[in-house]
């Protein structure tokens, strides 16, 4: 049987993962390709470290060059995370004209255009399904399935950590810190969780969906963004009381003059299909102008889960060896604005010092900058802090900042615990 | 700009969503390809017949030979529907080397084998994406996001009309008929609905699904099946108060030594994301060794979404238009012998006469069959027919049905109103 080999950089969790469904699954990959695969080297920091797989020593490198300068390799898999040095190993891939297949989202987010360019120079394929929300094939679906609609909304649940830890504040009533700790004890959490927890990890998949759906490059440090970290248990149980349940949501939306995109905890309704994703779990639900609504869900991390995708990539490679054809879809640029947020309907939870007349202080003020409420919740009478939470109508972003403003001047108003979105998806 | 030729068969729902996508998406359509696509002629019954698209009159045919004997035709996109003619249809295109893609279940299910023979054969590509659940992009995510994977089941809510039935009898507690009836006012069931809901349709979906996940072809007429026409809203609301939702699943999986595959009224846990489908939407759970737990969510059925689908399998063909390579994968056949529905826990409500000791009467002789329970609901008693409930534990269905055998002859027993697999997915 002929052989199609691959340079595999980094040995990692997700490399151990490829790894082992190359041999695990060999029967499949070979009904699949009709050819084998094989691992011919493997660049890793240190060759002598003790590792769980059993591994040739042989096939170990720290050499890149001993991978991309070899013609026996056709494909590279770059599984080493992190931008540096990552984005020049598949430069220089690229550049040998290797194909490329990775699972780095920071690397593909912020480099993206210059590798994509790279390689149709090259005439050689780049791939990178594993790099947004690991086992889930939402860039094929987006790059092929629905190549014949015009995508309207991508709304996503793309980071695991904190859907775990919102998962736990609101079936166990856990606060933020202690479902945190859990997050951690079971490799949910990094010891430094601030990427997922700030909403970064977020806002890198959100950049690459956002460049193949829109077609519109936007950097993740352009994309506002914000965390869980000031969700607190209260808000959970006063948005399930209202109907909703609160998520950590990486949206863009196509309007008509402007792109909406970003990252934010959200209210959306508890009978919606992405009210039921849990735990570590990921989901991307799509709108296209022909398919309607749509709906990804699995596991969006794990050495196996993101080994499937990044084993994907490789197998429509493997299928195509012969032909160094590139896939890149250069679709039309639509002059399109990025827009943060735009206009909602927001949750507001105000803490005030429970005096009388404060409730319809608030309203006034509210009133004045035209912004209308649909609903008021006041709970926990005769304590020294009170929660106050109003629910508004539509209305600009911008408007509700500029009366929150103000509000926060008032003596009796403790503090703005909370803003969220909702949405009623 | 190049150009890509069709011929379309059929212009009914889904011929019509195609025409419409590919006037409306004609950007997307240019800017993915880098060509143009356009529907040179279109094979009809009636080309007189009053449409309420606006198609060029001299593009219409009555005779297919105008379009698989047109060299300029690359493509012939089979949306008639039915078995025959279409499947002719099928073949004389296949024959004169046109690429193909169809919409069509019954004749995939039923001659897939065929075709994809006489693809093979002439050097030219099947496609079928739409032939499952409209919309949802499960065969190419099965065939190459997944082909790593080795898939231990599927199971999928793949039937539209009879989702919204029973949700509708969920939600509004309405009895079978009443929302059959709302089913077809709203058009997403036919004045003949058999086909739904006896779960042919679905039969048809679970044998192509099978062929591709398993590589196994099973006729949709070997795939045991029970409808939902047996379902009472009283069963129902029993299985809501012990954790369940009743779904009409079709299921594929492989056991150890043997692949259980059916199509049948199943109890599933309320918080698993299957319990969140609603309406008419779709949605297939798919279980890969590699990518773990996989959920595909959308629409099954209608003009745009199945359109859509449609047309991802054009643009497909339509960027390796050049290479006659055909895309049939060939596994290895695997030797599994198919089984109906082996062993499961199972919902069996009985309805009795209110009579001392019926209960233990019942519990009695399950216990002779080594039926365990794991728990019984009585109740309405001083009613002249009571329903009584009982839960078992895992147990072959063969063995439960024995007992039922003699537990029907009881004079006690009116009738065994249910028997529905409880799956604790």
């Amino acid at each position: 049987v002929e052989k199609i080999k691959i340079g595999l950089l980094g040995l990692g969790n997700v490399g151990s993962g490829v790894w082992n469904i190359l041999n695990q699954n060999e029967d499949e990959i070979v009904n699949f390709l009709g050819k084998k695969l094989e691992v011919k080297k493997i660049l890793v920091r240190n060759p002598e470290k003790v590792r769980e797989i059993n591994i040739p020593e042989n096939i170990l490198t720290t050499d890149i060059r001993q991978i991309i300068e070899d013609p026996e390799i056709d494909i590279v898999v770059e599984v080493m995370g992190g931008i540096h040095p990552a984005v020049e190993c598949l430069k220089a891939s690229l550049q040998n004209k290797k194909h490329v297949v990775t699972a780095n989202k920071a690397a593909i987010a912020t480099y993206g255009q210059e590798l994509h360019q790279l390689a149709l120079e090259q005439g050689v394929q780049l791939r990178y399904e594993a790099s947004v929300c690991g086992g889930i094939p939402i860039i094929n679906t987006l790059k092929n399935g629905l190549a014949a609609n015009k995508i309207e909304e991508i709304v996503g649940i793309v980071n695991g950590t904190t859907n775990f830890i919102l998962t736990q504040m609101s079936n166990q009533g856990m606060e933020f810190e202690e479902a945190l700790k859990l997050a951690q004890d079971k490799g949910y959490a990094e010891a430094d969780p601030s990427s997922d927890i700030y909403g970064e990890d977020a806002a890198f998949k959100l950049s690459i969906l956002t460049s193949i759906a829109f077609n519109k490059n936007i950097l993740p440090t352009e994309i506002p963004r914000e965390g869980v970290t000031k969700i607190s248990k209260k808000d959970i149980e006063y948005a399930f009381q209202l109907g909703y349940k609160i998520k950590l949501l990486a949206t863009v939306a196509r309007h008509k003059d402007f792109l909406e995109c970003h990252v934010q905890p959200t209210l959306i309704p508890k009978t919606h299909p992405l009210a039921a994703v849990n735990d570590e779990f990921n989901a991307l639900f799509v709108k296209g102008n022909a398919v309607g609504e749509l709906m990804l869900y699995g596991k969006g991390a794990g050495s196996l889960a993101t080994g499937s995708a990044v084993m994907g990539d490789i197998l429509s490679i493997g299928k195509n060896i012969e032909i160094k054809a590139q896939t890149v879809t250069t679709k039309k640029k639509e002059d399109i604005t990025l827009i943060g947020e735009g206009s909602g309907q927001y949750y507001v939870r105000f803490q005030v010092k429970d005096h009388p007349g404060v409730l319809g202080k608030i309203a006034t003020l509210l009133g004045e900058y035209n912004v209308s409420l649909e609903s008021v919740v006041q709970t926990g009478r005769n304590e020294e802090r009170v929660p106050l939470i109003f629910i508004t109508h539509e209305i600009e972003r911008s408007l509700l900042n500029k009366a929150l403003e103000e509000i926060v001047k008032y003596d009796e108003v403790i503090e703005i615990a909370s803003i969220m979105k909702i949405k009623n998806l």
